[in-house]
Protein backbone atom coordinates (compact mmCIF):
# COMPACT_ATOMS: atom_id res chain seq x y z
CA UNK A 1 0.00 0.00 0.00
CA UNK A 2 0.86 3.55 -0.59
CA UNK A 3 1.72 5.67 2.80
CA UNK A 4 1.36 8.82 3.11
CA UNK A 5 2.46 10.79 6.57
CA UNK A 6 -0.02 14.40 7.77
CA UNK A 7 3.61 16.09 7.29
CA UNK A 8 3.50 14.47 3.48
CA UNK A 9 -0.10 15.44 2.80
CA UNK A 10 0.78 18.84 3.63
CA UNK A 11 3.87 19.27 1.60
CA UNK A 12 1.85 18.31 -1.77
CA UNK A 13 0.35 20.29 -4.16
CA UNK A 14 -2.50 22.27 -2.99
CA UNK A 15 -4.32 20.49 -5.77
CA UNK A 16 -3.29 17.14 -5.13
CA UNK A 17 -4.12 17.70 -0.81
CA UNK A 18 -7.33 18.64 -1.95
CA UNK A 19 -8.43 16.08 -4.04
CA UNK A 20 -6.79 12.87 -1.91
CA UNK A 21 -8.46 14.70 1.44
CA UNK A 22 -11.52 15.20 -0.40
CA UNK A 23 -11.66 11.35 -1.14
CA UNK A 24 -10.43 9.87 2.17
CA UNK A 25 -14.10 9.60 4.01
CA UNK A 26 -15.62 7.50 0.83
CA UNK A 27 -18.62 8.05 -0.81
CA UNK A 28 -20.74 11.32 -0.30
CA UNK A 29 -24.10 12.80 -0.65
CA UNK A 30 -25.19 14.92 -2.85
CA UNK A 31 -27.59 17.64 -2.28
CA UNK A 32 -28.68 20.59 -4.26
CA UNK A 33 -29.56 23.33 -1.64
CA UNK A 34 -31.90 26.23 -2.71
CA UNK A 35 -32.39 29.26 -1.03
CA UNK A 36 -33.17 33.07 -1.58
CA UNK A 37 -32.45 36.49 -0.40
CA UNK A 38 -35.60 37.92 1.14
CA UNK A 39 -34.11 41.76 0.33
CA UNK A 40 -33.35 41.02 -3.49
CA UNK A 41 -35.63 37.84 -4.14
CA UNK A 42 -32.61 36.42 -5.97
CA UNK A 43 -32.56 32.63 -5.27
CA UNK A 44 -29.60 30.40 -5.07
CA UNK A 45 -28.59 27.08 -5.88
CA UNK A 46 -25.47 25.46 -4.92
CA UNK A 47 -24.47 21.42 -4.71
CA UNK A 48 -22.85 20.41 -1.37
CA UNK A 49 -21.38 16.75 -0.43
CA UNK A 50 -21.45 17.41 3.15
CA UNK A 51 -25.00 17.27 4.05
CA UNK A 52 -25.52 14.19 6.74
CA UNK A 53 -28.24 12.62 9.18
CA UNK A 54 -27.60 13.97 13.17
CA UNK A 55 -31.46 12.25 14.10
CA UNK A 56 -34.86 11.02 13.43
CA UNK A 57 -36.30 12.28 16.15
CA UNK A 58 -36.62 15.32 15.92
CA UNK A 59 -35.82 14.86 12.25
CA UNK A 60 -32.45 17.01 11.57
CA UNK A 61 -29.95 17.17 9.44
CA UNK A 62 -26.28 19.10 9.18
CA UNK A 63 -24.60 20.36 6.53
CA UNK A 64 -20.98 22.43 6.73
CA UNK A 65 -20.16 25.22 4.57
CA UNK A 66 -16.41 26.11 4.14
CA UNK A 67 -15.71 29.46 4.80
CA UNK A 68 -14.81 32.29 2.08
CA UNK A 69 -16.28 30.37 -0.58
CA UNK A 70 -18.17 30.87 -3.51
CA UNK A 71 -21.33 28.90 -1.58
CA UNK A 72 -21.19 31.59 0.47
CA UNK A 73 -24.75 33.40 -0.70
CA UNK A 74 -26.39 30.28 0.56
CA UNK A 75 -25.22 30.22 4.32
CA UNK A 76 -25.92 34.34 4.58
CA UNK A 77 -29.75 33.65 2.77
CA UNK A 78 -30.02 30.82 5.25
CA UNK A 79 -28.47 33.05 8.72
CA UNK A 80 -30.93 36.10 7.12
CA UNK A 81 -34.25 33.83 6.46
CA UNK A 82 -34.13 30.59 8.39
CA UNK A 83 -35.41 28.08 5.34
CA UNK A 84 -33.37 26.24 2.87
CA UNK A 85 -34.25 23.23 0.45
CA UNK A 86 -32.22 19.52 -0.17
CA UNK A 87 -32.75 18.12 -3.65
CA UNK A 88 -31.29 14.99 -4.49
CA UNK A 89 -29.12 14.76 -7.91
CA UNK A 90 -30.30 12.38 -10.68
CA UNK A 91 -28.46 11.57 -14.16
CA UNK A 92 -30.31 13.45 -16.13
CA UNK A 93 -29.42 16.52 -13.66
CA UNK A 94 -25.91 15.81 -12.44
CA UNK A 95 -23.82 17.92 -15.06
CA UNK A 96 -26.31 21.16 -14.43
CA UNK A 97 -25.85 20.34 -10.56
CA UNK A 98 -22.05 20.46 -10.98
CA UNK A 99 -22.45 24.08 -13.22
CA UNK A 100 -24.16 25.41 -10.06
CA UNK A 101 -20.77 25.59 -8.57
CA UNK A 102 -19.29 27.96 -11.46
CA UNK A 103 -19.31 32.02 -10.33
CA UNK A 104 -22.58 33.13 -11.37
CA UNK A 105 -23.82 36.82 -11.32
CA UNK A 106 -27.58 35.54 -11.71
CA UNK A 107 -29.48 33.05 -10.14
CA UNK A 108 -28.30 29.65 -10.43
CA UNK A 109 -31.23 28.44 -11.37
CA UNK A 110 -31.51 30.61 -14.68
CA UNK A 111 -27.79 29.64 -15.31
CA UNK A 112 -28.50 26.35 -15.57
CA UNK A 113 -31.55 25.83 -16.63
CA UNK A 114 -32.92 23.70 -13.50
CA UNK A 115 -36.65 24.52 -12.72
CA UNK A 116 -37.53 27.18 -9.21
CA UNK A 117 -40.45 25.19 -7.56
CA UNK A 118 -42.39 26.30 -4.22
CA UNK A 119 -44.84 24.20 -2.45
CA UNK A 120 -47.00 24.71 0.42
CA UNK A 121 -46.04 28.19 0.97
CA UNK A 122 -42.35 26.88 1.92
CA UNK A 123 -40.07 30.03 1.59
CA UNK A 124 -37.27 28.74 -0.31
CA UNK A 125 -37.05 27.19 -3.80
CA UNK A 126 -37.26 23.14 -4.26
CA UNK A 127 -35.73 21.70 -7.83
CA UNK A 128 -38.87 20.71 -9.53
CA UNK A 129 -36.48 18.12 -11.70
CA UNK A 130 -35.68 16.56 -8.17
CA UNK A 131 -37.47 13.33 -6.77
CA UNK A 132 -36.82 14.12 -3.30
CA UNK A 133 -36.92 17.51 -1.60
CA UNK A 134 -36.46 18.27 1.98
CA UNK A 135 -37.85 21.49 2.94
CA UNK A 136 -35.75 22.56 5.96
CA UNK A 137 -35.36 25.28 8.54
CA UNK A 138 -32.80 26.43 10.66
CA UNK A 139 -32.07 25.43 13.95
CA UNK A 140 -28.65 25.99 15.38
CA UNK A 141 -25.33 26.67 13.73
CA UNK A 142 -21.51 26.39 15.49
CA UNK A 143 -18.48 27.38 13.70
CA UNK A 144 -15.96 24.66 13.91
CA UNK A 145 -12.44 26.13 15.63
CA UNK A 146 -10.13 23.92 13.73
CA UNK A 147 -10.89 25.44 10.25
CA UNK A 148 -13.31 27.99 11.09
CA UNK A 149 -15.97 26.02 8.73
CA UNK A 150 -19.58 26.17 10.14
CA UNK A 151 -22.30 23.46 10.89
CA UNK A 152 -25.63 24.33 9.80
CA UNK A 153 -28.58 22.45 11.89
CA UNK A 154 -31.64 22.02 9.46
CA UNK A 155 -35.09 21.16 10.96
CA UNK A 156 -36.81 18.52 8.65
CA UNK A 157 -39.95 19.82 8.07
CA UNK A 158 -41.00 18.96 4.60
CA UNK A 159 -40.26 16.37 2.92
CA UNK A 160 -41.51 15.38 -1.28
CA UNK A 161 -40.52 11.91 -2.61
CA UNK A 162 -41.49 10.24 -5.21
CA UNK A 163 -43.66 7.67 -5.67
CA UNK A 164 -42.80 4.03 -5.99
CA UNK A 165 -39.44 4.71 -4.41
CA UNK A 166 -40.99 4.41 -0.59
CA UNK A 167 -41.29 1.42 0.96
CA UNK A 168 -43.94 0.47 3.59
CA UNK A 169 -41.45 0.68 6.57
CA UNK A 170 -39.81 3.78 5.77
CA UNK A 171 -37.17 2.91 3.77
CA UNK A 172 -36.21 4.51 0.31
CA UNK A 173 -34.73 2.82 -2.77
CA UNK A 174 -32.03 5.69 -4.07
CA UNK A 175 -31.37 3.74 -6.87
CA UNK A 176 -35.47 4.10 -7.90
CA UNK A 177 -35.02 7.78 -7.40
CA UNK A 178 -32.14 7.42 -9.50
CA UNK A 179 -29.70 9.36 -6.81
CA UNK A 180 -26.75 10.67 -7.60
CA UNK A 181 -23.44 9.87 -5.05
CA UNK A 182 -20.14 11.97 -4.98
CA UNK A 183 -16.40 11.05 -4.24
CA UNK A 184 -13.78 13.64 -4.14
CA UNK A 185 -14.70 16.96 -5.73
CA UNK A 186 -16.25 16.13 -8.84
CA UNK A 187 -16.72 12.17 -9.08
CA UNK A 188 -20.31 11.26 -10.06
CA UNK A 189 -21.47 7.78 -9.35
CA UNK A 190 -24.98 5.69 -9.48
CA UNK A 191 -25.70 3.20 -6.86
CA UNK A 192 -25.07 -0.49 -7.44
CA UNK A 193 -27.14 -2.75 -5.16
CA UNK A 194 -25.07 -5.37 -3.07
CA UNK A 195 -28.06 -5.90 -0.69
CA UNK A 196 -29.75 -4.78 2.46
CA UNK A 197 -29.08 -6.66 5.94
CA UNK A 198 -31.18 -7.32 8.46
CA UNK A 199 -30.75 -6.47 12.08
CA UNK A 200 -27.23 -8.69 13.19
CA UNK A 201 -27.02 -10.63 15.84
CA UNK A 202 -23.69 -12.41 17.64
CA UNK A 203 -24.76 -15.62 17.59
CA UNK A 204 -26.01 -15.86 13.95
CA UNK A 205 -24.66 -15.19 10.61
CA UNK A 206 -25.37 -11.80 9.22
CA UNK A 207 -28.87 -12.29 6.65
CA UNK A 208 -30.12 -10.20 4.00
CA UNK A 209 -33.61 -9.04 4.10
CA UNK A 210 -36.09 -11.20 2.44
CA UNK A 211 -33.67 -14.22 2.91
CA UNK A 212 -35.24 -16.74 5.06
CA UNK B 1 -45.08 12.82 -4.99
CA UNK B 2 -45.62 11.86 -1.61
CA UNK B 3 -45.31 14.44 0.84
CA UNK B 4 -44.86 14.32 4.22
CA UNK B 5 -44.57 16.97 7.22
CA UNK B 6 -42.74 17.13 10.50
CA UNK B 7 -45.60 16.05 12.67
CA UNK B 8 -46.37 13.21 9.70
CA UNK B 9 -42.55 11.99 10.30
CA UNK B 10 -43.21 12.66 14.33
CA UNK B 11 -46.42 10.36 14.69
CA UNK B 12 -44.74 7.58 12.27
CA UNK B 13 -43.91 4.32 14.33
CA UNK B 14 -40.47 4.84 15.41
CA UNK B 15 -38.61 1.99 13.25
CA UNK B 16 -40.30 3.48 10.34
CA UNK B 17 -39.15 7.17 10.75
CA UNK B 18 -35.48 5.73 11.52
CA UNK B 19 -35.13 4.28 8.56
CA UNK B 20 -37.41 7.08 6.47
CA UNK B 21 -35.05 9.98 7.75
CA UNK B 22 -31.74 8.21 7.00
CA UNK B 23 -32.06 8.01 3.90
CA UNK B 24 -33.01 11.56 3.52
CA UNK B 25 -29.69 12.80 3.04
CA UNK B 26 -28.62 10.38 0.27
CA UNK B 27 -25.81 8.21 -0.30
CA UNK B 28 -23.70 7.89 3.20
CA UNK B 29 -19.62 6.90 3.24
CA UNK B 30 -19.37 4.23 4.93
CA UNK B 31 -15.84 3.30 7.28
CA UNK B 32 -14.90 1.01 10.02
CA UNK B 33 -13.80 2.50 13.00
CA UNK B 34 -11.01 1.03 15.31
CA UNK B 35 -10.22 2.06 19.00
CA UNK B 36 -8.40 0.15 21.61
CA UNK B 37 -8.85 0.21 25.14
CA UNK B 38 -5.47 1.06 26.71
CA UNK B 39 -6.66 -0.47 30.15
CA UNK B 40 -8.24 -3.99 28.73
CA UNK B 41 -5.99 -4.17 25.50
CA UNK B 42 -9.53 -4.94 23.90
CA UNK B 43 -10.12 -3.50 20.75
CA UNK B 44 -12.93 -2.05 19.19
CA UNK B 45 -14.83 -2.44 15.43
CA UNK B 46 -17.81 -0.40 14.56
CA UNK B 47 -19.40 0.66 11.26
CA UNK B 48 -19.82 4.06 10.43
CA UNK B 49 -22.06 5.98 8.18
CA UNK B 50 -21.87 9.50 9.59
CA UNK B 51 -18.46 10.37 8.81
CA UNK B 52 -17.71 13.18 6.62
CA UNK B 53 -14.20 15.31 4.96
CA UNK B 54 -14.24 18.54 7.13
CA UNK B 55 -10.74 19.85 5.51
CA UNK B 56 -7.64 19.45 3.63
CA UNK B 57 -5.50 21.73 5.29
CA UNK B 58 -5.25 20.83 7.96
CA UNK B 59 -6.63 17.34 6.48
CA UNK B 60 -9.63 16.63 9.22
CA UNK B 61 -12.24 14.34 9.31
CA UNK B 62 -15.54 14.61 11.63
CA UNK B 63 -17.24 11.86 13.17
CA UNK B 64 -20.95 11.88 14.55
CA UNK B 65 -21.59 9.70 17.46
CA UNK B 66 -25.75 8.97 18.47
CA UNK B 67 -25.49 8.89 22.17
CA UNK B 68 -26.38 5.85 24.36
CA UNK B 69 -25.87 3.54 21.19
CA UNK B 70 -23.91 0.15 20.71
CA UNK B 71 -21.19 2.45 19.17
CA UNK B 72 -19.84 4.30 22.35
CA UNK B 73 -17.50 1.90 23.18
CA UNK B 74 -15.70 3.15 20.53
CA UNK B 75 -16.26 7.05 21.77
CA UNK B 76 -14.85 6.17 25.39
CA UNK B 77 -11.93 4.85 23.68
CA UNK B 78 -11.35 7.60 21.45
CA UNK B 79 -11.56 10.40 24.16
CA UNK B 80 -9.79 7.86 26.47
CA UNK B 81 -6.97 7.77 24.29
CA UNK B 82 -7.10 10.06 21.76
CA UNK B 83 -6.75 7.61 18.83
CA UNK B 84 -8.49 5.42 15.97
CA UNK B 85 -8.55 4.63 12.62
CA UNK B 86 -11.29 4.54 9.73
CA UNK B 87 -10.66 1.58 7.22
CA UNK B 88 -12.97 1.43 4.09
CA UNK B 89 -15.41 -1.48 3.62
CA UNK B 90 -15.73 -3.35 -0.03
CA UNK B 91 -17.77 -5.70 -0.69
CA UNK B 92 -15.61 -8.66 0.37
CA UNK B 93 -16.40 -7.47 4.37
CA UNK B 94 -19.66 -5.46 3.83
CA UNK B 95 -21.29 -8.76 5.41
CA UNK B 96 -18.85 -8.42 8.55
CA UNK B 97 -18.95 -5.10 8.51
CA UNK B 98 -22.63 -5.21 9.19
CA UNK B 99 -21.89 -7.82 11.93
CA UNK B 100 -19.80 -5.46 13.64
CA UNK B 101 -22.87 -3.60 15.11
CA UNK B 102 -24.14 -6.68 17.18
CA UNK B 103 -23.83 -6.38 20.69
CA UNK B 104 -20.25 -8.47 20.64
CA UNK B 105 -19.46 -8.86 24.10
CA UNK B 106 -15.66 -10.02 23.04
CA UNK B 107 -13.59 -7.65 20.20
CA UNK B 108 -15.68 -7.33 17.05
CA UNK B 109 -12.72 -8.25 15.38
CA UNK B 110 -12.38 -11.58 16.97
CA UNK B 111 -16.49 -12.30 16.45
CA UNK B 112 -16.42 -11.20 12.65
CA UNK B 113 -13.12 -12.61 12.06
CA UNK B 114 -11.34 -9.68 10.41
CA UNK B 115 -8.61 -9.21 11.17
CA UNK B 116 -6.32 -6.38 13.17
CA UNK B 117 -3.50 -5.22 11.83
CA UNK B 118 -1.07 -2.47 13.35
CA UNK B 119 1.08 -0.30 11.35
CA UNK B 120 4.65 1.97 11.86
CA UNK B 121 3.55 2.24 15.72
CA UNK B 122 -0.10 3.42 15.58
CA UNK B 123 -2.03 2.81 18.48
CA UNK B 124 -5.11 1.83 17.25
CA UNK B 125 -5.91 -1.33 14.94
CA UNK B 126 -6.42 -0.76 11.17
CA UNK B 127 -8.58 -3.26 9.33
CA UNK B 128 -6.18 -5.18 7.52
CA UNK B 129 -8.85 -6.77 4.75
CA UNK B 130 -9.36 -2.89 4.18
CA UNK B 131 -7.87 -1.07 0.59
CA UNK B 132 -7.86 2.52 2.12
CA UNK B 133 -7.32 3.08 6.16
CA UNK B 134 -6.61 6.29 7.86
CA UNK B 135 -5.07 6.83 11.21
CA UNK B 136 -6.47 9.77 13.27
CA UNK B 137 -5.85 11.34 16.33
CA UNK B 138 -8.68 13.41 18.53
CA UNK B 139 -8.36 17.38 17.81
CA UNK B 140 -12.33 18.38 19.54
CA UNK B 141 -15.45 16.82 20.09
CA UNK B 142 -18.41 19.01 20.60
CA UNK B 143 -21.74 18.09 21.78
CA UNK B 144 -24.82 19.20 19.24
CA UNK B 145 -27.17 20.71 21.69
CA UNK B 146 -30.19 19.57 19.03
CA UNK B 147 -29.99 16.17 20.24
CA UNK B 148 -27.01 15.19 22.36
CA UNK B 149 -24.99 13.52 19.08
CA UNK B 150 -21.46 14.26 19.53
CA UNK B 151 -19.30 15.22 17.01
CA UNK B 152 -15.44 14.39 16.81
CA UNK B 153 -12.86 15.83 14.78
CA UNK B 154 -10.00 13.74 14.12
CA UNK B 155 -6.44 14.97 12.70
CA UNK B 156 -5.82 12.61 9.55
CA UNK B 157 -2.31 11.70 10.33
CA UNK B 158 -1.36 8.45 8.76
CA UNK B 159 -3.22 7.19 5.53
CA UNK B 160 -2.50 3.94 3.54
CA UNK B 161 -4.13 3.50 0.30
CA UNK B 162 -4.04 0.13 -2.14
CA UNK B 163 -1.36 1.00 -4.91
CA UNK B 164 -3.28 1.52 -8.22
CA UNK B 165 -6.57 3.25 -7.26
CA UNK B 166 -4.53 6.72 -6.55
CA UNK B 167 -3.82 9.12 -9.26
CA UNK B 168 -1.00 11.65 -10.03
CA UNK B 169 -3.30 14.43 -9.13
CA UNK B 170 -4.56 13.11 -5.60
CA UNK B 171 -7.66 12.02 -6.92
CA UNK B 172 -8.48 8.29 -5.69
CA UNK B 173 -11.03 5.97 -7.82
CA UNK B 174 -13.24 4.57 -5.15
CA UNK B 175 -14.94 2.05 -7.36
CA UNK B 176 -10.88 0.38 -8.23
CA UNK B 177 -10.69 0.08 -4.82
CA UNK B 178 -13.89 -1.57 -4.19
CA UNK B 179 -15.56 0.35 -1.62
CA UNK B 180 -19.11 0.46 -0.69
CA UNK B 181 -21.82 3.31 -0.11
CA UNK B 182 -24.81 3.13 2.38
CA UNK B 183 -28.04 4.11 1.82
CA UNK B 184 -30.68 4.45 5.03
CA UNK B 185 -29.52 2.10 7.72
CA UNK B 186 -28.58 -1.09 6.49
CA UNK B 187 -29.02 -1.14 2.58
CA UNK B 188 -25.29 -1.60 0.37
CA UNK B 189 -24.04 -0.19 -2.58
CA UNK B 190 -21.24 0.23 -4.82
CA UNK B 191 -20.63 2.86 -7.03
CA UNK B 192 -21.22 3.19 -11.05
CA UNK B 193 -19.04 5.86 -12.56
CA UNK B 194 -21.18 8.36 -14.08
CA UNK B 195 -18.02 10.86 -14.99
CA UNK B 196 -15.72 13.30 -13.33
CA UNK B 197 -16.45 16.82 -14.54
CA UNK B 198 -14.32 19.78 -14.88
CA UNK B 199 -14.08 23.08 -12.75
CA UNK B 200 -17.36 24.50 -14.38
CA UNK B 201 -17.59 28.08 -15.67
CA UNK B 202 -20.48 30.34 -15.87
CA UNK B 203 -19.81 30.96 -19.90
CA UNK B 204 -19.06 27.54 -20.62
CA UNK B 205 -21.01 23.86 -21.01
CA UNK B 206 -19.83 21.58 -18.01
CA UNK B 207 -16.98 19.20 -19.52
CA UNK B 208 -15.95 16.18 -18.73
CA UNK B 209 -12.53 15.30 -17.32
CA UNK B 210 -10.50 14.15 -20.23
CA UNK B 211 -13.11 15.32 -23.15
CA UNK B 212 -11.36 17.99 -25.47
Amino acid sequence: MKHFSQQEILQADKSFRRDFVNCLSGYKSLNLVGTINLETSQTNLAPFSQVFHIGAAPPTVGVLFRPHTVERHTLENIIQNGFFTLNHVTEAIYKQAHHCSARWPISEFKGTGLTEEYRDEFPAPYVMESPLKVGCTLLDQMTLPVNDTVLVIGSIDQVYVQEGALGKEGFIDLEKLGTVTVSGLDGYHLGKKLARLAYPKPDQPVKEIGES
